[in-house]
């Protein structure tokens, strides 16, 4: 805590010369952007129109071409590079004369995939609302500026916050500058790619193939929600990911629960048994090996933990729970590995249930990964674990031999793992960020050391050389990857400001 | 064991002055049967071909109707029982002048609900084939007479075996009967019931009102299949049974997993713990109280499973599992109380899963009584166990007031719940019948203490003063309950010569 709070001051004492300036910036931009609201909203409206998803590449192909154009009108250099076919990255680059530093802005302009009987209004039409819930008001009217835009209504559609919003965020505060006349302190790249809801299988050779026209001094990730108190936030690092399929076969076909119940193998007491052994149910995991190397966050990050706005109370509240898994906090508990449990199947439940033995039992499981774990030394903790536990594992259904020699059957599939990554909280590049975001704000943004969620910014530190902050805009309730997503409008208007800052008043 | 031989044993001496006569008779009516069989087939194809389930109220009365036609045109005093709108009872009388004795024919003629994509062929258009596999092929002219039915072919449809094997096994039994010249030995009453794969809900009221025209000596249960190594069969006895349906309540909505994981509470989770809490992994039930006044079999009733002919090795191939869950054997396992776990849903498995912590986990439970345990006791040791285990146990869905007080909500619905029934095997009225049972086979046939599946015979223990034996027709693999249900030919022709032993050569 007192690091973080020196660190603060230092900023503090080191942008005394720019202070009064800044904040001139910040008001200038902020008037700008009050002046341009549905012009603004409008853009992002027009950015969730075109659908921009994995399985759609017409669309993708169109809102690359709209986006490269929208830099083109700017003055930018503009391409669009892909490999082996992949979903276009929108590159741009803008030069400051006299500049010493280079950052790229990264986000990605694809979307989820949607389910759209889940959501209220079409996930490609853009809706504004008063608010979140199922009372929430449809604003019909917005565009034609008759009235000011309430800063709490919220644009629903897929990507509103998912990362269309960074997207226009970062448009609109290079208008903004251009229109307060103020130039950019630095050289810009944009790197905006269109797969990454996809896994960004393509991205890695991307990175590889243009890594010279990449060079920069930092990377200012546009990705994942802000704080949940509502405070603008800075991220060091994310979390990694695996993903675990977990099937258990018992017998052939489902059997009568009467006449084979308690002889015949139940796959899914089975399961029960299996997750049991792995988690407690504060959440640790009980697999020996599997947080082998994990770095618990330094004194420096635990301090900055420390001094984020208590939100606890209040999210147990919005998500209806009266008391957490662990009693260590949100943030805290998310720096540690993690095994979540994300689907149970086996037989049928409620109405459907039927007296039987079901024939086969799965789990899905996601894995989060803090520095030191490594997504191969993990799965080999857990094939090793459930080896010694009896089980024979397999790579897709039993054989009739396999069913003949082995009585304990498992299928694993294993998919999309990565390394976590987190940043030095306190080089010049993150003092330097932490300043501008703390001036444009107006206010101590929050920090946090590392994101609960995963970004595959390991595919980043692996093909380049540069630091990476994460630079996020959306509302922690965007509902991103689910129905309804959306983006609540002050989210958007601190996201032009942070931006605005990170192009004009950042310098280290 | 010794008992048993014994018992065998007094049966052959007591009935060593029918035994001539009785061999004839079975020999007579086996002669008849072989004459007849496409017959035979044919009236089982056609109670098929009448849709009697649960959710065809027209199907039912069809069925009920043809049933009764049948009775009538063999000199049966007939009439439909009903109460309340129920389906209607078949019921039947043919009185034996001198006999001492009235046995009561139970069988059912509805069926199971039907998901018609699931069968090979229509459950309604009765389809017989060589066998059980998908590679077995239609015999499509067996209803010309031109070739023999081979014993191991099989009708499939919905009600083959469950229970309209056993209506058509009586009416040909009581058809040979006459053919050959032999009357019954007993007065006959036939009930056969409309709605028992509903739960039979109108079955007390029907059985209170008809109370005295049901007076009887025995009731024989058509119902149920035969032993699994294909030996006719008695049994004395079924384990109650009880349904529970569990959800676990976690976040009002599925919570990124990432950025809640290891803090916002995992129902999926939590199921898994509850589940290992309730059941050991060899099928022990771990609840205090749960098995309290559980009574083990007798030292007859173990010497009778013991003297059943060895099925386990067999069906661990037939099912496909190289081990049991308990190494005491097949019939002995199902002789204990159960906790079947025969659904488990949270979230989304396999491709469709998401990075989300589910909002709510659901189990399904089946729950197999034996003697001594009653369903209020056990329902009461379970909401006990999960009370002290911190779970608040709920009706319906949460409240807010819920979610906001208690950490731990569950939501409990428990359905279906009656007594086990084990008849005394060494009374005269038993020995009897099995020693029918044993001249009809010519062999010994398998006689269960207690059957591991379920009927409600505790309706009939409450209603009325009469012994129950069980007297099933059904191969064990028969698919009752499921899709392509079917009767194999040979358990048919076992049953009619059961059936005409039972009225004809039964006497005590």
């Amino acid at each position: 805590m007192r690091l973080i709070r020196g660190l603060t001051l230092v900023s503090v004492l080191l942008s005394l010369a720019t202070v009064a300036q800044a904040q001139t910036l910040s008001a200038k931009v902020s008037a700008w952007r009050q002046k341009n609201e549905t012009a603004i909203v409008g853009q992002l409206a027009d950015a969730i129109s075109i659908r921009s998803i994995a399985v759609d590449p017409a669309g993708l192909d169109a809102q690359a071409d709209r986006l490269k154009a929208h830099l083109d009108q700017r003055g930018f250099k503009t391409d669009l590079l892909a490999a082996n076919g992949s979903p276009k990255v929108v590159f741009g680059r803008y030069d400051t004369p006299g500049a010493r530093r280079t950052v790229v802005f990264y986000a990605h302009y694809d979307g989820q995939p949607v389910a759209p009987r889940d959501w209220r209004s079409d996930p490609f039409v853009p809706t504004l609302r008063t608010g979140l819930g199922v009372d929430a008001a449809e604003i019909s009217d917005w565009r034609t500026g008759a009235r000011p835009l309430d800063p709490e209504w919220r644009l629903f559609g897929r990507g509103a916050a998912d990362d269309k919003a960074a997207i226009v965020a970062f448009l609109a505060a290079f208008d903004a500058l251009k229109a307060v006349g103020k130039r950019p302190s630095i050289n810009i790249i944009v790197f905006w790619e269109g797969e990454e809801e996809a896994g960004s299988p393509h991205l890695p050779a991307i990175l590889a193939a243009h890594r010279d026209r990449l060079k920069a001094d930092l990377w200012l990730i546009g990705d994942a929600p802000v704080h949940q108190s509502r405070t603008p936030t800075l991220y060091f690092g994310v979390r990694g990911v695996m993903a675990l399929d977990m099937t258990l076969y018992g017998p052939r076909r489902p059997l009568h629960s009467g006449h084979y119940g308690n002889w015949a193998p139940n796959p899914a007491a089975r399961l029960a048994q299996v997750i049991a052994e792995m988690r407690a149910p504060d959440g640790r995991v009980l697999i020996p090996g599997f947080s082998n190397g994990a770095q618990p966050p330094s004194a420096a990050e635990k301090a900055a933990i420390d001094a984020l706005p208590p939100v606890d109370a209040d999210i147990r509240r919005e998500i209806g729970v009266a008391a957490p898994e662990s009693e260590e906090g949100l943030t805290l508990s998310t720096q540690r590995p993690a095994l979540n449990v994300r689907g149970l199947s086996a037989g049928q439940v409620g109405d459907q249930a039927q007296g039987a033995i079901p024939s086969q039992a799965q789990a899905a499981f996601d894995i989060r990964l803090v520095p030191g774990q490594s997504p191969d030394a993990v799965r080999a903790s857990v094939e090793t674990f459930l080896t010694k536990r009896g089980w024979t594992l397999l790579d897709g259904p039993p054989s009739e031999a396999d069913r003949a020699a082995h009585p304990q059957l498992m299928r694993l599939k294993w998919s999309g793992g990565y390394r976590a990554l987190r940043s030095d909280m306190t080089t010049p590049t993150s003092r330097a960020v932490i300043a501008a975001a703390n001036r444009a704000a107006g206010r101590p943004v929050a920090l946090l050391p590392m994101m609960g969620g995963s970004v595959p910014l390991n595919m980043f530190e692996d093909a380049l050389d540069a630091p990476l902050i994460g630079l996020p805009i959306g509302n922690h309730d965007n509902n991103q990857h689910a129905a309804d997503e959306n983006l609540r409008l002050a989210n958007l208007w601190d996201g032009i400001g942070l931006y605005a800052a990170m192009m004009a008043d950042l310098s280290w």
